[in-house]
This record gives structure tokens, sequence and C-alpha cells, in this order.
């Protein structure tokens, strides 16, 4: 596996592959790699004849209070993983590569951006689709993978890739779960004992969420108001937000249907973990 | 030539030659091509194998009082001008091609494009890089050619693509003029008589800031107190800025140096005139 740290010799090995032929796979990631990432990974191996995955933990998606400097960091570990699973390039910028001073281009997928987690983290997704503009137009992938615990960037990216007319494919992953319902996430490192126990409730909520579609419940605000019991009974939790949405533009729906997205943020101590399902889905 | 009008085939035929090899030169515009936009297609097709000309006036960048509804057109007047020299492609799409409903996406460079034209027309710019960018990623040139009569789209454009990694380089290409100074502008269209004749005064007040940097006067100040009297002496005219500035950045200098750009924008009548020039230059 290369490790490429610079933007000038990542898009020359991108020329090069181009100039073989073959398909490139990218998996773009912030590090600290768990099972949903390298779920990411196999897939691209599988389906792509190379991959790359980038680690770049991109300050400008974190807001002023938020965990940009104690985002956990295990490049040793992660490197050891991406090498057993045969990627090609290990793509590690710095943070001046990506963004060198006077920086000052952003992209900004307007309205989806502003709702859910970007209505309590604003800036989050201009940030987000700044730096994934910029990473596909240095390794020019063929599909990149993102996961589906992170529905609403997903959402926004693939508005991103059509609107401004981006040749390539998105590609969704099913969320990993711990064997106990909690969505793999590199911020469960941060929860101590009593907050993983707390943290289960977000995978309860939701299972709430679908039983009660199944059984014939489809007032967003009941479900909504089950799920939230099922959340506030727990120690140090506290909610941000929990939606039922349209799952493309996220605007909130009265009525659940069978594709609707139920979403949810809620603080554990002090950390923040999302979740999400969609209705009518196993 | 080739006429194109969905970005589907636009890029077909991109993907077509780029199997064959050779360069793309690109010429974006808003169509009623004058000697202008024509010099910036003939030094596309002495440099690269093959060119597109874009014609499409974009919604995206005029504000709510702006002249988007009278802009001139002479669709077939600018055809005949592409076929004679020699351009592979007219790329002329609808607004609805571009802007499918639900369109959400924008690319924005921030700070300069606050400055000289951006504050008096909030969101131009960010209609013009947002264009500028999908027309790149459905054309992919190797050089883009816009004139320096719009230096600061010019230099907008340019910070984009560094900022955001894209592949091709930007080539900006003299202010032609009519033989009595006034710069090429499909705008000079809406001029009345006396208007053409108040016109004048732009270029005079730039000739004016040049000789006095000439013989050695450097304040900022006294150079654009001389340039306004030239403007306010003419019938019909009001200033919308003056300014001597840095030529990248754009910020206001105090002290004029050799490389110092001097910009103004001034309404005639109705229409907003925007000409400029390097000091030091010939």
């Amino acid at each position: 596996m290369k490790i490429i740290r610079s933007v000038k010799e990542m898009k020359n090995w991108t020329y090069e592959i181009r100039q073989e032929g073959g398909t490139v796979g990218f998996v773009p990631t912030m590090g600290f790699l768990h099972e949903g990432h390298l779920s990411l990974v196999r897939e691209s191996t599988s389906k792509c004849n190379h991959t790359v995955v980038s680690i770049f933990v991109n300050a400008k998606q974190f807001g002023p209070n938020e965990d940009l400097d104690t985002y956990p960091i295990d490049f040793e570990g992660d490197k050891k993983q991406l090498e057993s699973l045969n990627v090609d390039v290990l793509f590690y910028p710095s943070h001046e590569e990506i963004y060198p001073e006077g920086h000052a281009t952003f992209v900004s997928v307007e309205e989806l951006s502003g709702r859910l987690c970007g209505k309590s983290r604003p800036g989050f997704f201009r940030g987000v689709t700044t730096v994934v503009i910029k990473l596909f137009n240095i390794v020019k992938p063929d599909i990149a993978f993102f996961g589906e615990k992170d529905r609403q960037q997903l959402g926004v990216i693939k508005k991103m890739v059509t609107d401004l007319n981006l040749d390539l494919s998105i590609k969704g992953m099913p969320i990993i779960r711990n064997s106990d319902g909690l969505a793999l996430s590199s911020r469960n490192d941060y929860l101590n004992k009593e907050d993983r126990d707390s943290s289960l409730s977000l995978s309860k909520a939701l299972n709430k969420a679908k039983l009660m579609f199944a059984e014939g419940e489809t007032s967003a605000k009941v479900i909504k108001g089950e799920m939230t019991k099922i959340i506030e009974k727990e120690k140090n939790t506290r909610i941000d937000y929990i939606s039922l949405s349209h799952p493309e533009n996220f605007k909130e729906m009265e009525k659940a249907v069978s594709y609707s997205l139920v979403a949810l943020a809620v603080f554990v101590g002090k950390t923040r973990l999302i979740d999400n399902c969609i209705l009518g889905s196993r």
C-alpha cells in the first residue's frame, strides 16, 4: 500500500492509473477506522480495480465548540487495517496541503444542509461538501463509498454530485452495529461505561419506531413521542433532534410512509451520537 | 460546427474526444458575441486541438433588479461567427438543462467576491462560479479563456480552480476596445447616442490614472479623485465604484504600485459599464 501525502503526487497516481485503464474506488474517512469504514473499503476493493482511502480530519466541518481537538487518531492502527484489505493508496494529507493559506472557496448545498444535523451544526455540511469535492477532484474516483449512518451527509453529497455535474457515482452502504445495537462511530470511543449503556437508547428508539409503524401507527408526532420517552429514560441523555422526514430532501413529514427516514441526534454526556433507519425496511 | 443542447450529449462528445487524445479549449459566453469574445475563440483554436464555445445567459448571476430580461440575444449571428472561426462545438443549453428543478448547490469564493463588483452586485460571483464549475465539469477543457475586461471574474475563477483542485488552466486575454477607447461589451448595445458619448469617460479616466502614475503620482486618493472628475463631467453618469486595488485579492491599496489594478464601474443612463487597467503596463 502506497502512502501519499501530497495533492500533486495523488493526482499523478490517478493520472497514471487512468492511462492504464481500470476503475478507481474511493473511501474518504477521518480515520480511527472501525468495521463501518472497513465495510466500505471491502465493497470498494470488490467492485473496483483500485481503491484509495483518505484519512483527513477536516477542520472545516467542525464548529468552534466541537471536538476537533480531541477527535480520536490511530494512524498506525488504521494503516495496518487498510494494508490487510489490499488498499492501493492511503491518501493522508496535512491540513495545509488541503487548505493552503488563503483558501476561500466553499461549496454548499442549500436547503438540504439546513435541516436535521445542519440545524444544530451550522457550517458542518458546507465543510463536508467543500472537502469532498476537493478530494473527488484530486482522486477522481469512479465510485465513492459513504456509510448510511451519516445519511444526511450521503444525501447532501449525492445532491452536490448531481447539481455540479460530477462524473462519479456515490454508493451508500448499510450501518454496521455492535451486537447490542449501537451504530459504530469513531465517537463511541468517547463514551464511559455509564454513557455506553445510555447510548443504546438510540437504536432502541429506532426499533420502537419501526415496530410502531409495522403495527399501523403513522402519526409522526406519536412515533417521535414514544422515541423521546425511550431516550429520556436513560441517564445523561439530551435530545438534539428526533426527526421523521423524506429520505432525500429531509423535509419533515407528519405522516409516516414506508420510505420515511427516522433520524435522531442525541448527546450522551458530552458525546453527540447520531443514528437512523428507513421505515418499512428490514 | 456541432450544436449541442444537452449536458449528456456534451459529456459524450468530450468523452469521445478524450479517447482520441488532443486538447480541448473552452470559451464560456452569454452570447451576443463581439470581437472581445472572438479574440478568446481565436486564441483557443490556435492553442488547442478542439474548441468548445458555450452560450448560456446565466440567470443565477443576475440580481432581481438587473437586466436578465433584456440581455441582448443574437443566436443566428453568433452561430455564423463561430462557424467561420472553426469552432468544433457550440454548447447552447436551456436554463432547465443547466438548472433542473431543485438545483441547490452553489460555489462561492469568499472575500474576493465581496469586493468591487461583488459589493454592488451581491450574489453575482456566486452565480458565476456556480455555472462555471458546472460548465467545466461538463466540457472538461484543458484551458478555459476569459477576458480581462471582467478582471475580478477572472481572478475569482482562478481562485476557485486553485482552491477546488480543478485540472485546467485559466487564461486571461487582453481587453478589446473600439477605436475611440470604449471596451467592448454586449451591454454597449443598450447605449443611446448621448450615453455612448458619455461612456468614453471610463477609458479616459483609466488613461488619466496611468498617466498620473507614470508621472510619479502614487496616492490612490488623488488618482481616484481625478478619475471621478472625468466621469462626473459627462452627462448621465453615476459612479458605482472607482477602485485602486491588488490585482489578485482586490484589496484596496492606498499607494499605487506598478502592478496595481485600477477598476471602475459606472452607470451611464441605465447601463452599468465596467473597465480596468493595470498600472505600469502598456
